[in-house]
């Protein structure tokens, strides 16, 4: 893990670019956390998912969503997925994304051989890159477990949510694009998990998204479901979101003392 | 409305037992609101909906959601059901009662007649009685509104929300014994509604909830789902709640004043 620049915003949060391997990064950390590693104690991380839209884009919503977590106490950070951003390009996730577009223009359903093309290697390729920047991000002072994984591409979260088990709470946003074998997936998943639903969410089916949070195998699961479409999600489902990691994540920090 | 009864619970809220008229009723003011009339400013008010168990078997559970609101500084009060508790018996509920424990023991599927016959004549009669309390308890120095209407039976929740001017908001329990009727008296319902559901409702069928929550012709509405059956809704979902009633009640407390 390389840092490449760093910058304090305006509320004292600290932004760090970094370089893991090929792949950039952006971590976050609370003024608290910041002010000095040795006198305040590390802080919980949240790792922010993303569609795959490229970093530069992204930014704006994903600095509102560091700034809500470190309000909270918490680091976050993230990193670029494969093919997006200054990435090199990945022909077949290309091709992927424009037969889904054609498909879509056209008023076709999206087959599911659409949809594991656009999905599957993105998932196969993004969660060791994640699980990597996890061990390069865990190796800072400032930061320690437990580990929470927030939004973008569903399937990812699932994936995550199965192998990776320093991951203690998952806060997901409901997609219908998502491969039938990440439906068998989701019963796999025991952590607590905090799904929102864009109701009325113009690219995503309802009852598919129903389904999956009903397939999810975690015991302690809630569904926020809000009116609007796909960017409306409201202020208090964010908030709402927060208080789900405050509540996990901070009441299992003190179980990893020994 | 004439008090019939009056103590402070031990973190301070004062309860105070009333009829009206032939209704037996209780309402509780925070401790901010109760120690002075006149140098505290009045109270938003939620009205507390409950199940036709009787107010004596439900007043743990009255007791408790009157001691989250007035931990928001809200006042809360409810009234008896009417063919509930010390009131007269309605012999016509108590067989519709008769005869869905009879259709639901047999297994059969419950019909729209046996709902019709339980709830529309509950809604017809309690309502007016739910209005008529507001303009009692409204005149009480401690109260003023927004008002809000939480839980309960949720057809005279949906009643309540499209007659009533003076509610604001509503939390609403997601049940599935709704005349259908009632769906079409949903899509009048236009103030911000909040409406839980619990997954696994051993009582409720899960489709119709979800398709009241679709009916319902509010802009800002919110469905929360969470794991359990029809008693097991867990205490964030009831701090949930809480937050959708300050974000209502408080924000509108503003736009009263000329």
């Amino acid at each position: 893990m390389h840092f490449t620049s760093e910058r304090h915003l305006d509320d004292g949060v600290r932004e760090r670019e970094f370089t893991l391997g090929e792949i950039p990064g952006i971590v976050w950390t609370p003024a608290s956390a910041s002010a000095s590693a040795t006198a305040s104690a590390p802080v919980p991380l949240i790792l922010l998912g993303h569609p795959p839209l490229g970093l530069g884009r992204m930014y704006p919503r994903l600095v509102a969503r560091a700034k809500g977590a470190a309000a909270e106490g918490f680091a976050s950070a993230t990193i670029e997925l494969p093919g997006s951003g200054d990435r090199p390009r990945r022909p077949a996730l290309d091709q992927a994304r424009a037969e889904l577009r054609r498909v879509m223009e056209a008023g076709e359903p999206v087959s599911d051989e659409v949809v594991d093309a656009l999905v599957l290697p993105l998932v196969e390729e993004a969660v060791p890159e994640w699980r990597a920047a996890l061990d390069a991000l865990l190796s800072l002072p400032e930061i320690d477990g437990p580990v929470g994984y927030s939004g973008g591409i569903i399937s990812v979260g699932i994936r995550l949510a199965v192998v990776e088990p320093r991951i203690a709470a998952a806060g997901l946003f409901a997609g219908s694009l998502v491969p039938r074998v990440m439906f068998e997936e989701a019963r796999q998943v025991t952590i607590p998990l905090h799904v929102l639903l864009q109701w009325d969410d113009e690219g995503n089916d309802r009852q598919a998204a129903l389904n999956l949070f009903d397939a999810f195998g975690s015991e302690e699961k809630t569904l926020h479901a809000n009116m609007g479409g796909h960017s409306g999600v409201p202020q208090h489902a964010g908030d709402a979101a927060n208080r789900f990691f405050t509540r996990h994540l901070r009441a299992a920090a003190p179980s990893r003392t020994p």
